[in-house]
C-alpha cells in the first residue's frame, strides 16, 4: 500500500472501535477456571523471536473481542503504517523527521536514502567502527595516558541515553560474566544533581575509565554540566582528559570532529532519544563493557522479532495484539494505569526505561494534526521485579479500588545457574511458581466469608515467557515494546515520536537562573536561594 | 477523647465531605499566576522538623476548601484516632494487633505496656542493643574467624524489610562519607530469583561480610531461601556462618535464640514492615554501614516530625494536610495515580518504598469492618528523581489525558559539596531552579497557537523544601509520609495495618510447587516446566 492510501483517523471515529465497544465484556474469572482455563493457556499464545512466548490467556478477551481487534487493526490500518514508517515516510510529522530506529539491527523494507545516504548502511557504519574500537579497547591498543587498560566504562547521557543503555546493561551484566563475555564494568552519570557524579566518581578509579559523553544535540544542559564535573576531576587526577572521552552524537553537533574526544560515534534526528539503545548510544556502553558480539547477538535479537511485528495477522503478531488489548482495556474498559512485572532481577530497571518510552511517546492530548482528542491515551506505566513486587504494592492490585492491568515477563532459567534446593524445590523454580500463581490469583481470586479475605479476580494479565535472558532475548523484548507503543500511537493517532510537553520547564528553568521571574516563580526561587 | 468516643465511619457518609464536593473548585492556573501566585508560595506553607517546609501553593485549594478539609479532619476525628493509635488501642483490626511504630522513636503519649511490657522501652533496649554491637564491630571487638574487622554489611529481607532500609542507605551513604560517619559498605538480597543473591555474592568478599537476615515471623519464603543461598557460600569459602550471621525477627520466631547467629535484634508484631524502618529492621543494617548515633539521629527527625502530627490544627500538621488534600485529589476531583518526585538522587529509593508504604496500606477495598467500600481508596503511586524524570515521563504528566497530582521534595544544598560552575550556576542550583520551574510549569501552563506546544495547567503539585538532605531531615520526610498514609486510611475507614491481598499468591506458589495444580495454573506450570 503507497502511503497516501494511509488514514490517519482519531480511534473514536473508526467503526471498528465502535462496535469493539458493543462487544459483550469476558468474565475473566469464569473463562480462566477449570477446563476453559487450561484450554486458554494453549491456545491464546503465540511464539516470539529468540524463543520467547506471549500468552494473553489472562486478558479479558474471547475469539469475538480478538476479531473485533482484527478489525481494529485492519481499519486503523496499522501495519500499513509500520511499513511506512520503516520505509521511510516522515511519520513523526510535528518535528518533520522520519522514524528509522529499526534500521539501526536490520533492513525490513525498501531501502531508506536520505541526503544521498543509504540509513542502514550508515548505522551499520556506526556500529562497525564501534566494534573496531572496544576491541582495541578491549585488547589493549587504546589506553590510558600511563600506557594502561581502561577497566571501567562510564555513560553520561540522560532520559534515553541513560534509561535504555542502563537497563540493558543490567539485564546482561550477570549472563555476560557468566559467559565470558564481561569486559569492563559500567557505571551511568545522568542526574544534574552534583551528588550523582561526584558519587559515581568517588566509587570509580578514573585513571583507568572511559567516559562516553551521549546527546544527540550535543546541547543537553544535564549532560554538558556532567561532563564538565568528569573533566574537573580528571584534571585533578593529572589526567588528560581527551584520551578518556569519546562521543555519541549526530555528525553536526558541537561534540563531532572535536579533539576533545578520543572518538565519535554517530546517531541522527531520525533515532528518538528512548528508541536509541540498539544505536550507538546503546551500542558503545554495551560493545565496551561486553563485547561487540553480545552487542549483535542483541541487534539480531531485536531484528527478528521486528520481522514478526510486519505480518498484519493479529494472531500471529505478538506486539500487535499486545498493543490492541492495551489499548482494549485503557479505551473501553477504562483502566489507567499499567504494570510491568518482569520475574528476573536482571530487569530491574527495564520499567523504568518503558516508563519513558511509553509515557513519553503516548501522554499526548492532541492528534497528528494538532486538534485535541476526546478519549484517554497512554497510560501511567510502573513496575518493580517479582516477587519483589508481591511484597509491596500487589496488596492494591489484588484488592484496590481500581483494576491496573499487568504484564508479566519470566524465564524458565536463572543467568548464573547458581542455585539452592529448599524444601524441595530451587529458587529459580520458586520464582517461576510465584509467576504462575499470581496470574492465576489476579485472574480467578478466591471468595471467602471474610470481605477482607476475599480476592475479587477480574484483574487481566499477559505473560511473555522465555527460556533464558540472553541478549537475543532482550533485543526481543525491547522490540516487542518499541512496537507495541508505536502501535498503540497510532490507534490514538498521536505522534508518538516528538515530546514537546518537556519544553516548558527547561525554557522557566533559564529564566529562574537568570534570575528573570516573578511571581509565584520568583518566591519559590527565593526560598531555594537561587 | 477516649477510644470509646472514636466513631469509624465511611467517608461517604461524613457531612463535611459531602459539603466539600459543593465547594467552589480553584483553577490553579488563575490562582498560581501573578501577584495571587507569589502571595500564595508565602502564605501555604508551614514548617516541618528539621529545617523542611511543606508547600502546598500549587495545590487546587484555597482557603475556602481548607476550612472544609479542616471540618473534615475534625469530623473523622483524625488527631484522635492518632493518639488512640499511639496510646496503644487495637488500630490493626484485621489482625488485632496495636500498631507501635511510632514508639520505635519517641513516646508520643501514655505508656504502652503489653504482656508486662512497655513496650518504648523495649524497642529503645533493642536500638541499645544494635548500638554495641555495631561499636564492637567498628572497634573490631566482634571480628570473623581470622580475626580481621568486616567490612561490609549485607541485609537478607524482602518487602519492609527491604525497601525502607535501602533508600534510607542510599538517601544517606554520601552524606555518611562526606561527614566522616561511613564504616561499613551496605547490599541488599531480596530477590527469589536466584540471580539476585548469586550476583550480590559475586560482588562482595564474603569472608569480611556480615549478613543480617530480617524476617519478623522467621518463616518468609524468599528470605530462608536467600539465607540459605549464603550459606552455601560461606561454606564452600571455608567460613563458619554462624561468626556471620545476625537475625533481627521477633521473640517468638525461629530465629531468636538459635546459636546460628552471633546476635538477634528485636522487633515485634505491633510494627507492620513496611513500618519498620526505625525499628531494628531499620536499625541493624545502618547502625552497622553508618554509626548507632546517625541512626539516632534519624529517629530524632521522625520523633520531631511525629510531635507535629499530634496538632489537631491542619494549618500547623503538615502530614495531616498533605493527607486531606490527597483525599480531597482523589475522592472529589477523581484523579488516579500520584507521583512523588524527589530532587535529589539520594533519595533514588525512596518512592519504591512509598509505593509499598503507600500502596500496601490503603490499597484496600472493605472498611474497618470488612464492608465494601463505594469509593476509591488508596492510588497507584510511582516516581523517580528529577530531573532524571523530566527527560522520560514527565512529557504525560504536562500533556496526556489525566492529571497526576505530583509530590516534589527539594533541598538547598548538595551532600558531597563538590559541584562545578557552569554558564553561570552550579549544578546544585541548575537542580533546584529546574524542581521550582516545574511546579510553575505544571500548574500555570502556557498558551500556544500550536495545540501541540500547548500546557494545559491545573495540574496541582506540592513541595517539601530542605537545607540538606542529613539524618534527621530523612527522618522528617519518612515520618511525614508514614504519617500521611494513616491519616488517609483513617479517612478511607480502612485497616491501612493489614495485608490480605498478598495470601492467595502464596498458596497457589506452594501449589504449584508441591504440583497440586489444575485447569490454568497446570498448564502455565507445564510451560515453566515446573
Amino acid at each position: 500500500m503507497s502511503a497516501e492510501n494511509i488514514k490517519w483517523n482519531n480511534l473514536d471515529t473508526l467503526k471498528a472501535f465502535q462496535e469493539l465497544g458493543k462487544k459483550e465484556k469476558v468474565s475473566l474469572k469464569d473463562v480462566m477456571s477449570g477446563e476453559s482455563g487450561a484450554a486458554r493457556v494453549k491456545k491464546y499464545t503465540m511464539p516470539m523471536a529468540a524463543g520467547l512466548a506471549y500468552n494473553y490467556a489472562a486478558k479479558a478477551v474471547n475469539d469475538d473481542i480478538i476479531d473485533g481487534l482484527a478489525k481494529l487493526a485492519e481499519e486503523a490500518q496499522l501495519t500499513d503504517k509500520f511499513a511506512a514508517l520503516y520505509n521511510g515516510e516522515v511519520i513523526n510529522t510535528g518535528e518533520k523527521r522520519l522514524v528509522l530506529h529499526h534500521l539501526t539491527r536490520s533492513q525490513l523494507g525498501e531501502d531508506v536514502v536520505k541526503d544521498g545516504t543509504n540509513k542502514r548502511e550508515f548505522y551499520v557504519a556506526q556500529q562497525k567502527k564501534i566494534e573496531a574500537f572496544a576491541n582495541d579497547v578491549h585488547a589493549g591498543k587504546i589506553v590510558n595516558g600511563a600506557g594502561e587498560k581502561f577497566t571501567t566504562v562510564v555513560q553520561i547521557g540522560i532520559g534515553g541515553s541513560d534509561l535504555g543503555p542502563r537497563a540493558m546493561y543490567l539485564a546482561l551484566e550477570n549472563w555476560a560474566k557468566q559467559t565470558g563475555n564481561f569486559n569492563m564494568e559500567a557505571k551511568f552519570i545522568s542526574n544534574v544533581d552534583p551528588d550523582d557524579a561526584a558519587g559515581v566518581l568517588q566509587g570509580i578509579d578514573v585513571a583507568h575509565s572511559l567516559f562516553v559523553l551521549v546527546s544527540k544535540s550535543g546541547t543537553t544542559l544535564e549532560t554538558l554540566t556532567n561532563e564538565s564535573f568528569v573533566k574537573d576531576a580528571l584534571a585533578k587526577a593529572g589526567l588528560d582528559a581527551s584520551r578518556h572521552m569519546v562521543a555519541v552524537t549526530s555528525e553536526t553537533s558541537p561534540l563531532a570532529g572535536n579533539s576533545d574526544y578520543l572518538q565519535a560515534f554517530f546517531m541522527d534526528d531520525f533515532i528518538g532519544g528512548r528508541f536509541s539503545s540498539t544505536s550507538a548510544v546503546g551500542g558503545a556502553v554495551l560493545s565496551l563493557a561486553f563485547t561487540p558480539e553480545v552487542f549483535a547477538r542483541f541487534l539480531n535479537g531485536a531484528a527478528e522479532e521486528d520481522k514478526l511485528v510486519k505480518n498484519a495477522d493479529v494472531k500471529a503478531n505478538p506486539a500487535l495484539l499486545d498493543a490492541l488489548i492495551g489499548v482494549y482495556e485503557r479505551n473501553i474498559l477504562g483502566f489507567p494505569a499499567t504494570a510491568l512485572l518482569p520475574y528476573s532481577q536482571a530487569l530491574s530497571r527495564f520499567p523504568a526505561h518503558l516508563q519513558q518510552a511509553d509515557m513519553e511517546s503516548n501522554g499526548k492530548s492532541v492528534n497528528r494534526f494538532g486538534e485535541f482528542v476526546n478519549y484517554p491515551t497512554g497510560p501511567v506505566l510502573f513496575g518493580e521485579p517479582g516477587t519483589n513486587g508481591q511484597h509491596s504494592f500487589y496488596q492494591l492490585l489484588h484488592q484496590g479500588t481500581d483494576i491496573v492491568p499487568l504484564q508479566f515477563i519470566g524465564f524458565k532459567d536463572s543467568q548464573l545457574g547458581v542455585d539452592v534446593d529448599i524444601q524441595g524445590s530451587t529458587s529459580q523454580k520458586k520464582l517461576c511458581a510465584n509467576v504462575v500463581a499470581q496470574i492465576i490469583a489476579f485472574a480467578c481470586g478466591k471468595e471467602d466469608d471474610n470481605n477482607n479475605k476475599k480476592f475479587a479476580g477480574n484483574r487481566p494479565s499477559s505473560i511473555i515467557i522465555g527460556g533464558q535472558l540472553t541478549p537475543e532475548a532482550m533485543g526481543a523484548l525491547l522490540s516487542h515494546y518499541e512496537n507495541k507503543i508505536m502501535f498503540q500511537g497510532f490507534l490514538w493517532n498521536v505522534n508518538s515520536f516528538d515530546q514537546e510537553g518537556v519544553q516548558l520547564g527547561k525554557v522557566l528553568a533559564k529564566k529562574v537562573l537568570a534570575h528573570e521571574t516573578d511571581g509565584a516563580l520568583k518566591e519559590f526561587s527565593e526560598l531555594f536561594e537561587i
